[in-house]
């Protein structure tokens, strides 16, 4: 099969033999497969796979069944169904743990269920089972253009939670009628004092955070009394003075997860809540799957420029 | 009434109006008063009281219910109780929200009873209740010849966690029969080092911190996979740098909280969980009151300067 590798920091295509399911694994081939930033990381060498996982990039994909291994029950051969990866995503066919794989929503396209997985079982993990977003909370959402802010804002929208979200001017519109309530560029805005605005002083009870280091300080400061900070990201960096009397006055947590070195069982946790929780949002059309792009897998490099410039707005895919 | 209060960072002996309880209060004639680090930092100028609360220090006490306010029921003068205090326990009579009232657990003295509620409702509310300390688990306590230390090692114990303390060396034997299953001296040893020897480089689940900016990244280090920090003390000051990268390996957590701004709710919801879930355990002596010394409220200023020695092991109580 043709697959994406990393080699000196680059993506290339190559022949590659197919993948064979493990115990408990299925393949699927590979309609559409979603671009994270972490796979940007991986190919700089920052964010190497985990033990077991896939050397191709490529945490997530939507697609079709095309063997079973031992031990798998429940699923079959032709089945359509979008995955949940730990890399691999970037090629024609992918093995997954059965546990990672997800039902297409109905109403759904392939392509449309690959831009799922990876945003919906990172926010839910995140904001809503350790976070607790509810109805009436404010959640903050930086980088509200991306897949994951996209993603973010709807589903605090329809949990009833305020959303105020952080992203250019250029893409303010598009955001707000994704359900974010206050939209602060971040380029010429400060957050903080935004935020404060907007809430009357009371500050964020939720924050969802991409950036690291650079907003660690002014993510304490935007705090409303027990607000969770988690960090998924960080492109302003990893080392930052933190004020723990602060953090105390504010009663504050902060939290720093990855989604793809948690084990197998954890994942499996979270797929299957999502589909309860999350998939009904989507079939409703209270959350839509938002694509700025399809690409073919020949083009991956192109993929992560885009990426790089932060000039697209919700999720890129390659189609194998 | 005689109460301590503060005097240009100094503590003092005065005569002062008798509490009148408000709505939802009781005055308690206290029988002793716990010691707590916190009122050593409200006496330098560094923990205010919260609105609305006593102006004399003094987080908790044990004693005999003399006056009810509107509003409460299921209570009765003459009642032998303990308390969790917004402050006021450095005195003869405090009054108190009926919904941080605790009973005097079976067999227990006054004096005893008064060196509970602090403690038993900080640990309980942390390391129980959020970081989800639990049978199996590893805890590592900080300052385990503190009244939160000695009070943590045995919870953690009685709860079937394998305990880790850091204390000075003369007080290991000690702590040892609480039930630490290793005790680090802090003086000379490295507690990352020590943790990590001593659970095979796996780490730690749970941490309960008193020494803040100083451990925050050696805390961090001795994480096992998805452990949680909180940090309730900074004698080892307040800010420090925090490498989020390793935050995000760990997928770990860090809190600080303070039980004394906590709203009204939220004290009655953590008073009414430690009666039911830690008081049974002080009942069967799983959990003993340690208490190192009790001395005459008028030597206020003495128990300060022993506090302040880390001398101690147990609690300090002050007797009207």
């Amino acid at each position: 099969m043709h697959a994406i590798v990393i080699e000196d920091k680059k993506l290339a295509l190559r022949e590659v033999p197919d993948p064979v399911p493990a115990e408990g694994e299925v393949v699927v081939d590979v309609t559409a497969a979603g671009v994270n930033r972490a796979d940007v990381s991986q190919r700089q060498g920052f964010y190497p796979p985990p033990p077991g996982a896939s050397a191709y990039p490529g945490l997530e994909c939507a697609g079709v069944i095309s063997a079973i291994g031992p031990g798998v029950s429940g699923h079959h051969v032709g089945e359509r169904v979008s995955a949940l990866l730990s890399g691999g995503g970037y090629a024609q066919r992918v093995a997954v743990p059965a546990g990672q794989l997800l039902p297409v929503p109905t109403g759904l396209s392939l392509h449309e269920a690959a831009a799922l997985p990876e945003v919906s079982c990172t926010v839910w993990s995140n904001s809503v089972d350790r976070d607790r977003l509810r109805k009436g909370k404010t959640f903050l959402v930086h980088g509200g253009g991306s897949g994951i802010g996209t993603f973010a804002i709807q589903l605090g929208h329809a949990l009833g939670a305020t959303v105020i979200t952080t992203a250019r001017a250029s893409k303010h519109d598009r955001l707000r009628e994704l359900g974010a309530d206050l939209c602060i560029d971040y380029t010429t805005d400060d957050f903080v004092s935004a935020t404060k605005d907007f809430t009357d002083g009371a500050g964020v009870d939720v924050v969802l955070d991409i950036v690291g280091a650079k907003y660690l300080a002014r993510n304490v400061e935007a705090l409303a009394p027990n607000g969770r900070i988690t960090v998924i990201g960080m492109q302003g960096g990893r080392k930052a003075e933190l004020d723990l009397g602060l953090l105390m006055a504010k009663r504050g947590s902060i939290s720093s997860t990855s989604l793809r070195a948690r084990p197998l069982a954890d994942k499996a946790r979270i797929v299957s809540a999502v589909a309860r929780d999350v998939w009904p949002l989507v079939e409703a059309g209270a959350i839509k799957p938002i694509i700025h792009t399809t690409m073919p897998l020949a083009e991956a490099a192109e993929a992560h420029s885009l990426m790089e410039s932060s000039d697209h707005l919700g999720k890129i895919l390659l189609l194998p």
